[in-house]
């Protein structure tokens, strides 16, 4: 039995929401209990049938607002803070929660643990590839950290590669450096000796590094793990999150604004353009990662309805399934040498 | 008379599309005399009416390919290295190319030379903006610095507002800086350490700073100059082209590649389509600017026809109309001592 603890009260359609959609997930998986954190008053009404599912009074919640680090320091009865102890503990197994991202990345880091080896754990989010061979691809950091040395970014290669390899199921998962340019020698220096380890992992085949990527062409699938350090991924993560938006909310004013005709062509083509829509949609592609922690740490997005929690109950079930973290962990230790490795006499020098 | 100097030689179409645009740009301005560098036996073909157009004979040409700073210091007899030298020499008042950017940048900071008192020019692009007060904004730096240092930033916002000011006709210029969280003590400590600068410098009425903005929102138009580091506001331009760049093309396959109802309607919306595509062209908002220099220099697009080298030497001649690099340097001399402020006695430890 697969056990996963559920921060009940985060997100905008918690706790109705996140209950619904760990019933869904509930049906879905006979292999797994659920361990629900709430205010109890709130969250038992929206229980239809609580077959493996535990209810836990969290007296407190974390809000969106709240600042991260402090509020799990300080909110100890929160749902969230108890949900990742349950998984320290041992009750639990991973921690599922669609409230502030920013508390779940700290109790994953604080609370849940590093993975030995593993010097910054970082975000990681996947993102739609439409020309590469693969139809997905994860991106990290995407905003865990707003300052990174090489060395993070490598171990970040490393543990992307696991994730695409053994969640997503890609065979010697491309490695791609997000970097200004094309070229080896692009980018301040801590760039520069990220693509220098990131080459001496790919050379000791720790990992299948194919080079830096442009952010221009992110979205075409150039790699399958791209690395970047939290400051840039988590602008190029914003940036391509912006202008879909603002491009389908023009698209809809133009056809909207238009003529009886454009309205009319507008009607008729709005099956393909919920399937231009979807094709963005990269919710479906699992939620937010914690990578670089001791168990799965898994955000979904606030406004997540029930599909989209249950949606992310089962990555966190593959990740369980595949033992995921277990073999991160084991493979570390069994490199801790390459991973720590400072091959170039100058990477320590140039690094920021 | 004002006189451009123009690289004849650059760009996907040139010379032909270059002459071409020369000559449009030539009979919009009557004001104006243009300089032609180039290798003359490909430039001549091209010129229909030599009326205020001199053809200088440059023997070597920077390709796309070439190392920027090496090209320009070995290529002495290039048409970009000539057309920037005269500019230095008092030959032409500003510089024109659709080649090299990197090339471009190079010949603007060491031929044209940096403003007293700007430490490190940047490169600066006009963005379209949907739900601001104002259809544009630009930004900067878009990639000319691989690292920059908290003071730059701070006078970017004052280069930028000179800019937005007198080109575009806007009134105390909001300049937001590119960060990732609206909170202002959001970043690593070189963001902090700009928030901070750009904070003091519109204290002390230099400029009229907005706050954080994040790369989200950026096309919603939250300010009317973005400043950025040079690798963040590169990666978030270059998010955002690729992102509209594959909307786009996901729409016309998701159209083409439907039933005959969807064609049929995809026909119907074709001219709406134009419109959204044009909305996303922002080099309808001119060139990329070296900003800093001593003199406009100014870049359009490899792939620019006619029409577009034409807008960008009416963008050119706005400068010089305005004489915005004279009225830069008065104020940068006039504000030396705030623009190298540093106000914070814990901005020069915590810069990077």
């Amino acid at each position: 039995m697969f056990k996963i603890a559920i921060d009940a009260m985060g997100g905008d359609n918690a706790p109705e929401a996140i209950v619904a959609g760990v019933e869904l997930a509930r049906d879905r998986m006979p292999d797994t209990e659920f361990l629900l954190f709430g205010q109890l008053d709130k969250v038992k009404p929206f229980v239809k049938n609580d077959e493996r599912l535990t209810l836990v009074q969290a007296d407190e919640v974390i809000g969106m607002a709240d600042e991260p680090v402090k509020s799990i320091r300080r909110k100890k009865q929160s749902s969230l803070v108890l949900a990742a102890q349950a998984v320290k503990d041992g009750t639990a197994d991973a921690v599922f929660s669609a409230g502030n991202t920013g508390a779940l990345l700290a109790a994953g880091i604080f609370i849940v643990g590093r993975i030995k080896g593993i010097d910054r754990p970082a975000l990681m989010t996947a993102l739609p590839a439409f020309d590469g061979p693969n139809e997905a691809f994860v991106m990290m950091d995407v905003g865990a950290n707003a300052e990174n040395r090489a060395a993070h970014l490598y171990q970040y290669g490393v543990l992307g590669s696991f994730y695409a390899h053994e969640i997503l199921g890609y065979d010697a998962p491309r490695v791609g450096l997000l970097n200004n340019g094309g070229e080896e020698d692009k980018g301040d220096p801590m760039h520069k000796a990220a693509h220098q380890l990131l080459r001496y992992g790919s050379d000791k085949d720790l990992l299948n590094f194919v080079g830096n990527v442009e952010a221009r062409y992110l979205l075409q699938g150039p790699a399958d793990v791209v690395v970047a350090d939290g400051f840039s991924g988590n602008a190029a993560l914003k940036a391509i999150e912006g202008t879909a938006l603002s491009m389908l909310k023009l698209l809809k004013a133009t056809i909207m604004g238009g003529n009886l005709k454009t309205k009319l062509a507008g009607a008729m083509l709005k099956p393909a353009l919920k399937g231009l829509q979807g094709k963005m949609d990269y919710s479906k592609h699992g939620g937010a990662v914690v990578i670089g922690v001791n168990a799965p740490v898994v955000k979904t997005h606030g406004s997540a309805g029930p599909d989209a929690v249950a949606n992310t109950m089962q990555q966190i079930h593959a990740m369980l399934e595949a033992n995921l973290v277990e073999k991160v962990q084991t493979f570390v230790t069994a490199h801790k040498d390459e991973l720590a490795a400072r091959p170039m006499s100058d990477v320590d020098a140039t690094e920021k």
